[in-house]
């Protein structure tokens, strides 16, 4: 049953999608038209309701995180699923994980990791600018995580002030000089995530990692393709992403074995 | 610290893994020779340890669900990390969860949603084969993960016996069978991921979700390509995966909006 | 030196192009500016032109086939070079072969076609629909290739009137229903070319060619991928073409082989 | 018919290819058993013949460009068809091309320009190492394309002998260093294509291409990928190659437009 404070994703037949937040008692003016929210308490999720004078009908679904993502506020280039999904998985984040997110734009990277460590981890993020870090917050905090979340303003090319912590995700303009910070703020076996729009950066990046006690360096990338969900005449759409981010993973050691 | 009973991934400089139980006091005979575990014991992770007789140099990790999945024993083809770990992602499992998981085979894509549904969530999986259904508790027990899941030795096109569920997982032989039975388990905004590996499945699958009340229906595949770690001559590797499965999504409404 | 009839590519800075034929003596306006044929009369290739009252420059190269086929005038999807220059290859085709293509679409295939049976080969063009043909006509004319090629409007549902053919490539909208007549074209040993945009069409295709004495069966795809030119920042474009077509080869064999 | 001098692809039922040169009333041991060429002789395209005590059939078809490269004797990587294809198209090799093929290995890709470029067109093939040079040529003798080929032993650091090229094929373990040479070969408005397989090796040959008369650069690369060709179960092969090259295209002007 939808409530006053729930937010719903409003699914048009074309495929249109809005996310709002009821609030009893109130209306909203929107491009669709005005939608009164007293039409939406007491709908239970997967009714239609009508909006606007066309009366135009939407589907009422729960927002996933990638809907919430696209339809967020925000002033960077964000981490595709496609890419963030694979990341959070080889950074092996679960419930009660603590990890590092550092840069944190627009939050999109910062709320995948606080939706999954739970009320018993902790992301620590940081962001040198403090813009970015004000729509990031605001951002979690309409996606109900902000407590998961500790927001650090500072260059980190100072350092972390967490430590031991079981994953750090590094995307900024020029990763290849915070490689030594990461190092000290990863538990010994912790996994380190890189973002590298280029080859340089890999390259580059890849170099410092292997002057410090890193193992297990992998480099992906990731192309996903849909295809027109048409049973008779499947195939394909005509174009597709072609590139985001390299990715670079590597796990942290606490000193490199010689064997001299 | 590595302690008694802890799982540790054993990980050699040539990229060999290996994951062992610590049994403090006991010894195990492998392929990397004889380990003690009380020369485990009291590590730090991220340490070194020498093993056998001609004292190979492993690091001691924490073993990843990626670690985990491809050491484990299995029966049957497993959903790789490129796919599962979109699934998870489309399928918006969070702690909390309630979802469905069905065939089980070895427990691999259970043990995906088990680790993130936390305590408060509940994986349901259903299973048709005794075999697997043992194979996947043996393995799910070896994680840890067991009481998060419930273990179901039924024929799905019987129905589900959970229903209202947040997401359902659909990888089986003949899922063009079961969309029905799917529908009916989750609940209003709830969404249906199926396996299909090839075209004629995909095409099989969506003539049977348009005959039913979904919406946002997708086609995806995942092409994941790796790459040398060699910052001065950076590529990628020779061979990759060409092809693991299609992915399906839709999402659950409670009846199909007619405009007549 | 460029000469009266010559067909040139201008190439502006900003990638800008632009094919004409010089007449000399005349001149012509476009929308680049007024082109004074003379202008161009007794450059070089690799030289440079100003154009139009702002006098922007252009660089003027002998056109290409890519550069044909993508300013030329199409009613049609054209086959993309990434496909074309595959097919081509698969398919043998060099100077002395005689080879069939229907439908011919715009004539881009059949150019690609005629360019490298030089004067010794022939191309056989089978179109049903009149405009195609005319337009196909006008293009390989322009192109100098007409000479090459003998165009048959025709159902080739009658089948084809050529026999013997060293390769043959059909691109009509229901291959599934021609593969017989193409058996008949194509001489022992020929290659058969099918597109194929959809999966539908390429398992129809298929199980009309497992009717017929056909060996040596392919289905390929083919994903062609950009990058931005920037030695610093080297990286793929953002997007690309994620599907053009399919595309099935075969090799005609006189009967066959039965083990009975 | 099939005669003296033929040279055939023997093809099984279970895809295996084997190429032969007829010589009439020989014999020949092969791995697939003995071969009488006189059993050949006579035979048409397409038709079936039995080979050795086991009397296996093979189907009789003439060998294509791609048969021939991959049976061929080669002591170095070959460009695969995937980019040697699209190289061809790219590079406009057609009938009376005059081209430079350096390094040519093999002579795979010298083959593949030789064979379009008919009898008015040449191939300069420059090889700085004489094994190789000798393979090619007998690679190019063999298939009865070497009249159409001039070999040239010599380092290219020294410059090409030959110059107004239409376009030239840079394919050496350090093609950053004789960009100018190439400069110098092609004509106005020729065509160059450089093979780099690492991303280093693209941003090092990108940067002295810039330094230079060039335009129209573009760096691409080929994912080619294979279906399984069942009808009822159609989906891409397990695996496939994932790189073998970058390729780098531009075009030489004379000089370069500045608009101070």
């Amino acid at each position: 049953m939808v409530k006053d404070g729930d937010r719903v994703l409003l699914y048009g037949e074309d495929g249109s999608k809005f996310i709002v937040r009821v609030v009893a008692g109130a209306k909203k003016s929107t491009h669709l038209g005005l939608i009164e929210f007293d039409n939406l308490v007491g709908k239970r999720f997967g009714d239609t309701i009508s909006i606007g004078k066309t009366g135009k009908t939407f589907y009422i679904l729960p927002p996933t995180y990638v809907d919430d993502i696209f339809s967020m506020k925000r002033k960077t280039q964000i981490v595709y699923p496609k890419d963030s999904s694979y990341i959070i998985m080889k950074l092996d984040v679960k419930p009660g994980s603590r990890v590092i997110d550092t840069g944190i734009g627009s939050g999109a990277m910062c709320a995948a990791m606080a939706r999954l460590v739970g009320e018993t981890g902790k992301v620590y993020a940081y962001e040198r600018r403090e813009e970015f870090l004000k729509l990031a917050r605001a951002n979690l905090t309409e996606w109900g995580l902000v407590d998961r979340v500790e927001f650090v303003l500072k260059d980190i090319s100072l350092g972390f002030d967490h430590t031991d912590v079981d994953a750090l995700l590094l995307d900024v303009p020029d990763p290849e000089n915070y490689v030594r910070q990461c190092w000290e703020a990863l538990k010994g076996g912790g996994i380190l995530g890189v973002i590298c729009p280029t080859t340089n950066q890999v390259s580059a990046v890849l170099e410092k990692i292997y002057e410090l006690p890193f193992v297990d360096v992998e480099v992906w990338e990731s192309l996903m393709r849909q295809y027109k969900p048409v049973p008779a005449r499947l195939r394909p759409v005509d174009r597709m992403v072609a590139h985001t981010t390299y990715m670079i993973f590597a796990r942290r050691v606490n000193a490199k074995f010689s064997s001299e």
